[in-house]
């Protein structure tokens, strides 16, 4: 397995990000972009790039916030987003910067191109899908789901899933409404699971550390189901990898 | 493969139901009841049986009207519908007997048994799994989700899956509302997936003839995808068929 830093420029922000793919394997491959939780780049997003690139695909975990950054204070890390919400053309910026990088790989088949992410990082994987980015598929796991430009939806190329904790208090009821409605006026081929008694975060093992179980909670049956549930779409939309 | 009919009396009824066994593997096996949708049972829930034996299951496509009876007048198959909807007991009844009759087959091993259905059927096997039946494992394809006994979900032993069309007028947001209600009170493990563009009865290649595709409307795809959900959940509650 190699991995290695791969660094370009994205909204003003020198990026740094993980690729990661297995020497073992020769030729084009799927390509996944990775995209980490709000705090930024870290183990989590980067051991499930590990995972995917020992399952033959080669797979980019995306910096966030710019040079590697982990933003710990939460009150700092709550406006940033509240400002990128606002406009989602820097977060589709963020991530753009990413897919350009993986797509400059010879590793990487462009025609097979799927990006998924985690909270924020799923919020980054759609609106690329927004912006009209020629990615086959999305993956967004406990995903926010808003968007302040609904109607780009109809900019979207490529096939869509989430995987949602049907209790994560940080998108409730009616923001997965609002989410289906997006979804369905501009006509994708959407796919939504909800995962009964699980919550934000819950595939991040070290959700737990973070003392608000009602908020962030890991859970491994969720954890291992969504995994599953997002290869079985890769099959779908790849054919088999590797 | 093996078929025949199996009788039994169910809710004063004279059950015909259809069990579907590969002769060529041996030993007790996973077994799986089938509940067809609310006209009776017919091909589509006998084909979906007879797969699922062809994987090694053993299968009980189950009567639900009584000798095997086809209800075609939809005026009077809506007016049983709605009594039995009163009478859930009834609805469990006329399931239990076929639990029980696929308990009494050798070829079933009765720590491994899950019930699937379509539409009616659907609730058929939701109403089973209320009942407080040992069944491991529900799925509900365009599954009927409402009840008149929510809070019989605290009696369900089984985990459950509901495969249901975004756009399915015969079960609107605020039916799967009241279902994750439900679920979440009676502490579930529950996941439902939502296919976006999809009507109801998606895994049925016959509902096109009923003209009314903005209700009724098969969908490959859907089909498709629901299916492989449902054998990637049995693999979680069973271990892989045998």
């Amino acid at each position: 397995m190699r991995s290695e830093i791969i660094s370009y420029e994205a909204d003003g922000l020198a990026m740094e990000s993980h690729l990661y793919v297995d020497e073992g394997r020769s030729g084009a491959r799927p390509g996944v972009l990775v995209f980490p939780e709000a705090f930024g780049l870290g183990d989590h997003a980067k051991n499930k790039a590990r995972k995917l690139a020992e399952l033959g695909y080669v797979a980019l975990a995306c910096d966030l916030h710019g040079e590697g950054r982990i933003k710990t204070d939460r009150d700092e890390m709550m406006a940033e987003l509240g400002a990128l919400f606002e406009a989602p053309e820097r977060i589709r910026a963020r991530a753009k910067g990413g897919l350009d990088a993986l797509l400059a790989r010879p590793e990487a088949d462009p025609a097979r191109i799927a990006s998924i992410g985690f909270c924020f990082g799923g919020t980054m994987s759609l609106e690329l899908a927004r912006g009209g980015h020629p990615i086959a598929g999305v993956v967004g796991f406990h995903s926010g789901l808003k968007t302040s430009r609904p109607q780009d939806a109809a900019n979207i190329k490529g096939r869509v899933l989430v995987l949602i904790g049907a209790d994560d208090p940080g998108i409730p009821p009616e923001q997965r409404a609002a989410f289906e409605a997006e979804m369905r006026a501009g006509k994708v081929d959407w796919q939504m699971k909800l995962y009964g008694g699980v919550v934000h975060s819950f595939t991040n093992p070290e959700a737990d550390a973070m003392g608000m179980p009602d908020f962030v909670r890991y859970d491994a049956v969720a954890d291992r189901r969504s995994w599953a549930e997002m290869l079985a779409f890769f099959d779908e939309i790849f054919g088999k990898a590797g």
